[in-house]
């Protein structure tokens, strides 16, 4: 089959800096961030439109000034396995920290959901970026970049060690012969590294996609290279097509480097396409929400990075302030973009925060045609294999599900029905073999 | 209205000394305890016979030679939530460890299971008695039994201070103001204790019951003294309505001690029943189960509240060993009870390999009107609130639902209908004032 487009739909994912009056749209209940209800007729309107994934940020830390649906809301594993049961084929991917999470406890419950949604569970592995967070795991600070993405690639690689406990002939449950489980098929990890020691073995059999998909955003120097080790799943952004295919190619060289097929890692921009009559229309609706800002809450908001620096004991329209002292190549990927663009382009803090405040500028603004075309350019020039949709408004998203997907569906880009039961299935990624079963397989061979 | 039984359904909870061969039980599919669907269908049954709650016992560590139905499990968060939506009345209790498990993680997934199941989320509070388990979160040994209860205690209270975050009017999302969050109602915690430090606040509203319910099972000196600070129901057993009185009477009198209302605190012990058409068929039924025991199994789980120390070292018919040398002190009270026992009768190993394994001898074996007739005489005589009844073999629990439970409703002993829609509700528990309302409304009578 040809290759198509994978869709994943971000939901409540309106956390960007200065996202801090999506609330106020009528069509978004005050408490959606809070309401499974809500949830739930999200995750079902995206797979009607045979999306492969439903996909939830998450972050620990809040102040006052936090975007207002991050204040409060669900948390991703009681939130996905709740979806797990009222969706049949959408895949669930779930923010969650390895900073904040022992291994132990992340390998089981990321087994657990791809149990019970027999096999749809995907993790987009993060480090945390935000330092304040440390204080809520009593810390007196947060572990340093090089230290956290250390710490990522450790806890995946023990949570794959985990997911390998059982081989899929572990249980022979042989009421005739009374065994249940057959011993030579469970195994500990005995795991003993720089940052964790896991004996094992994981107390779950192995779940139907041997190991839930791996999702990964960080764009940091240390975020791709983690990105090119362990993620199956690319979450990122670029404002144009040759950006895109410069990273797609990036982080293919790096997974292939590395060992990996770097046919499979799926790359798919998260985008808010803005789909109307006329491409002038479109125009106008993205134009009307950058104009309609509050700057005021956007310099409360961009101090976030920064470890919720405030910036606004700076003249607003002097040079970008020196943030040097704030150690602020120790934050996250977005910190260190603000600080070089502002100093490449001579902006002055208030230039900046307009610059990084609101959803970053779409390439995906037009009428359903013009939408479709462009989407269609970026993916057979390789800058992307689908894209991730922030599904905020639901009118916004049913514009593209009813009117784009149509028209890539009319070219061959997009699914007529579901391939697979599993997100793997779906994604076209294999599932992984158990290093157990590989490994007896191989010996006689080897002996040979 | 008068005072109510309330009842409790533990799923899959097979784990007891010996109950290795649970699995061979035609009724129960081999792979049950990593089947959603059997968990929603068992978790059904109770609702239809409206009962309080589900309960699922949980465990982290297992070796070759742990109970069949636990050596792969469904996770409690991930398990739980799934059933949140596929229920609507029945409470949702599970059991999560505070030795590994950090407090922010576990006041927000309870949290988040209280706001997505709306009012019926329940923690059953575990310190952890299996000291492997230590070895799958880079730990080289256990915490001690004193620490741990110690860090059990402030990691509740730090939820329960957690859970305090938002006051009940913390979000007034009026779209005309501009007015998402008032910050007055939203507090940090800025807890620092012996074990913990967590600033706060939680990231999620205050859920449905305020405080999910506590619930506490140790019967060690510590077990029980943290059962009357924090418990708001407590899993027990006693073979005797007089041992039974007198621990209903020790643990609301240490509540009281402690300041807090006794008659909130609801006993119930986990008691498998066994129905037959009389009396006399009954005990045929329990004495059949007991001889069919495989004592080789037995002796080998025997070791498990010992560390997994291996008894088939020692001769079966001399007395009991001295395991002194193994510390059993640190580990949890069944230990402690299996070493006073032996001493006190003169066991020998053989007698007390018996003595322990399998199910407990159980008060409430007879006809349907016998067993109705015993759970009142307990219930009466204040030895017991309601009953946590083991649901392992689905014919078993319906003799139960359809037979006994006619019976003690015709007596009034048994609800007709729920309620309430909250766990809280239908235990007749208060929901527990926020801290910050209670702190600012007794702020004007102080100062008059």
């Amino acid at each position: 089959m040809a290759r198509q487009l994978k869709l994943g739909a971000v939901l409540m994912g309106v956390g960007g800096p200065g996202q801090h009056d999506v609330w106020t749209n009528p069509e978004i209940p005050g408490d959606a961030s809070v309401d499974i209800d809500w949830y739930i007729a999200r995750a079902r309107q995206a797979e009607a439109a045979l999306f492969d994934l439903v996909f939830i940020v998450d972050s620990a830390f809040i102040t006052p000034d936090s975007p207002p649906h991050y204040l409060a809301r669900l948390e991703p594993f009681t939130l996905l396995s709740a979806l797990a049961v009222t969706t049949r084929n959408i895949g669930l991917v779930g923010t969650v920290s390895t900073s904040y999470n022992s291994p132990f406890n992340l390998a089981r419950r990321f087994a657990s959901l791809d149990v019970i949604s027999r096999g749809r569970a995907g993790w987009n592995v993060v480090a945390t970026g935000d330092g304040g967070t440390a204080a809520n795991y009593s810390l007196d600070e947060h572990y340093d970049h090089p230290t956290r993405y250390a710490r990522a690639l450790e806890s995946v690689r023990v949570c794959q060690g985990l997911w390998d406990s059982y081989e899929d002939d572990a249980f022979p449950r042989d009421v005739e012969s009374g065994v249940f489980l057959d011993p030579s098929r469970q195994h500990r990890l005995d795991h003993s590294g720089e940052h964790f020691r896991v004996r094992g073995p994981l107390n779950l059999v192995r779940s139907p996609q041997g190991h839930p998909v791996i999702f990964q955003a960080g764009d940091s120097e240390e975020g791709r290279d983690l990105g090119a080790a362990i993620g199956e799943g690319i979450f990122t952004h670029h404002a144009t097509v040759e950006e895109g295919l410069a990273f797609a190619r990036e982080i293919r060289e790096r997974a292939a480097a590395k060992g990996r097929d770097p046919q499979h890692i799926r790359i798919l921009p998260g985008v808010e396409p803005i789909v109307a009559d006329t491409d002038a229309q479109a125009r106008e609706i993205e134009d009307r929400r950058r104009g309609d800002r509050d700057f005021t809450k956007d310099l409360a908001q961009f101090g976030r990075p920064f470890g919720w620096h405030d910036f606004s004991r700076y003249d607003l329209d002097a040079p970008f302030p020196d943030v040097s002292a704030l150690g602020h190549n120790n934050f996250g990927s977005q910190t260190a973009t603000i600080v070089r663009v502002a100093e490449e382009e001579g902006l002055t803090l208030r230039q900046a925060v307009r610059r990084f405040s609101g959803p970053p500028p779409s390439p995906f603004v037009g009428s359903a045609r013009t939408v479709a075309d462009r989407i269609q350019e970026w993916f057979e020039a390789g800058a992307l294999d689908g894209l991730n949709i922030h599904v905020t408004v639901p009118s916004a998203f049913t514009r593209f599900t009813d009117e784009v997907l149509p028209i890539l569906r009319d070219r061959g880009l997009v699914r007529s029905a579901y391939e697979s039961t599993t997100l793997r299935g779906n994604l076209g990624l294999p599932v992984p073999p158990n290093v157990h079963t590989v490994a007896r397989d191989q010996a006689p061979r080897l002996s040979a």
